[in-house]
């Protein structure tokens, strides 16, 4: 069995590897894949988002979660297993919740806040190494759920609510869950809400941000249109996204969490 | 077997971890060893150069490189394999060529854009998670290069010139191939072109880039020199390099890929 | 056995995944764990720190460590082994020496300047792909220490001075250690030179640094005050540190390795 990692820890300091040392300290036959350390500091939903979207692509295991600005606070630590034989690591802030819904859903939940795996002394900042590695090891080495921590009623566990498109009059009204180190923003609508809209591939957009307004493309890749100009296609996560061919639409249209980004037909 | 990955991902999102748990997902026993995920986006040559200079201290294996700025386009993707008995999985954009001509010469080519072990549907822009990865450890884990896609003739492969250095009179004309994290300036010379240029090992040299002359000394280690003096030096990779003692030799000088550096004994 | 490796190679270029490799290469049976390619470059102090710290959590192995602003020179390369059956490899310059304390001291010490084990030609400038890999490879699969190069007197090992804390009048008089990611500096006291200051823990502390004074709260956790508040806390390494919740204590305070930071209650 495999443990994953996503955290926010970034690569300048050893965060990261010393949770990949105490894992292979507990457990040294588990192997471990980093899915990143570059989520942006503390920010609890692009975690999940990016959680969720890898999952397809992870083999069954444990996968550890660490974006957790309350560290050191009553919130609580969870181990989740789901209907897919997946298990989670992580603070309960959301940050597994929609990753936990897209592997199944929630089966059983524990509290590991005081796991009899936890390293002793637990520091107040660093639960990746004293908690979430620890808990992860053994159950990747085969503990059970039920030895990790206290039983916790899934209803319990917190949950993220993400933005939802809608259509205002011709309009479709999304919102940019993320942008990526690329600069390309990624939105809250698929495929499946453009029905209605009017938007068809191949066909120019028109883009209002704030009080802007942009000619784009909608189309299925870059190299559709000259270096410089701004396309809407469905991104590898199969979401709606905006982007420069070779540039940075973030930073050129102001695009941030949450931004409304309102699409027609031009 | 070993399968290697070389891109320009960087660490800020999760696109080299998908990529190491695809690898996971299809082929559990395959090792993976990140050589860098830090080339330059879209710096194809960068990449090209090292691959090509990585090579002889990597184990025989499957090389993945993604550098790939046309991604969506009709560029072609594929597989070779060498006589060292080495095989390269990536973009046909010259990426792979440098290396794979130092392991020998292409033997086998194969065209795996349409790939049976791709992973469907295949995204527009994410082809090391939905073909690279998948096709580099299908290889790994022994399947036939015949099963990986339709065969192509290594003379249709893309290639990348380099530029070379010559004599203008009493001058050693070079140009810079690439410059790295610390700003040292690798050029396109090696001590064998040295030979007639009148540079000896220990002596100053004259160094001009544009219409700026520079003094620096020829000398084999950074510690021969004063904090913030310039070095003319043979680097790891046995290339001639230009640096600053403890400084940012590109920053200071201007260098960029393919600045041209002209170098007399002073 | 497992390598751990610790470097100030960064992750822009492909320094780390070329030690990978070697190892790989050398050892294929060995597994190589990545504590930090993030210490700042040259700072070797930082860098005795983090592996020290980073101890107690690893598995016993081979510990590589390349910080190493004397590369090139005639500066000594070395392998130590430890009372704990831990083995250290690299430069000796001291950033081994912490770290080899904490280990119980060490008991052999090899010259590897010119190991049997190294990779010919030795560059002036990539000792850890040429000399340090190597010789942790064989290490780790078994070779003896006594084959990795000539004895040496450990008492001849170079070491490392580290500030101290003390008592000026009621004031506790410290430095900063280092600052991490986050701009948190630990600084050189502990839990245990607090006795006798007056300060306890939930109470304000006033913070001197430079001609500038400060209200800070001596806490446990970072939740215990305000975004945008200053605590002075136990960090995970069990040291004494400055912060700011959600901010960055050494941008807005200007502290760095060295700075003094004179604390008392308020």
């Amino acid at each position: 069995v495999i443990v994953t990692l996503l955290t926010d820890y970034g690569h300048d300091d050893d965060f990261a590897g010393i949770c990949h040392a105490v894992i292979a300290s507990v457990a040294p036959e588990v192997r471990v894949i980093d899915l990143t350390h570059g989520i942006p500091r503390f920010d609890v939903r692009r975690g999940a988002l990016a959680l969720r979207d890898a999952l397809p692509y992870l083999p069954v295991g444990v996968h550890v979660a660490v974006v957790d600005p309350q560290v050191g606070t009553e919130r609580r630590a969870v181990a989740l297993s789901t209907a897919e034989g997946r298990m989670f690591v992580g603070p309960d802030n959301g940050l597994l919740s929609l990753a936990a819904d897209r592997a199944g859903g929630v089966e059983v939940a524990v509290d590991i806040t005081r796991s009899p795996h936890r390293l002793e002394p637990v520091s107040a900042t660093f639960h990746g190494r004293d908690l979430f590695a620890p808990v992860a090891a053994r159950l990747a080495a085969g503990s059970e759920m039920a030895d990790a921590g206290t039983p916790l009623d899934p209803g319990e566990l917190q949950t993220i609510e993400l933005p939802r498109p809608s259509m205002d009059a011709d309009t479709l009204v999304t919102h940019v869950l993320y942008t990526d180190g690329f600069g390309n923003a990624t939105l809250d609508a698929g495929h499946e809400d453009l029905a209605g809209s009017g938007l068809t591939l191949g066909r120019p957009v028109d883009v209002q941000v704030g009080g802007r307004r942009l000619a784009a493309t909608y189309t299925s890749s870059f190299a559709d249109v000259e270096p410089g100009d701004a396309i809407l296609y469905e991104d590898a996560q199969r979401a709606l996204a905006l982007a420069i061919n070779r540039g940075n639409a973030a930073a050129a249209f102001g695009l941030a969490p949450d931004t409304e980004v309102r699409l027609r037909p031009r």
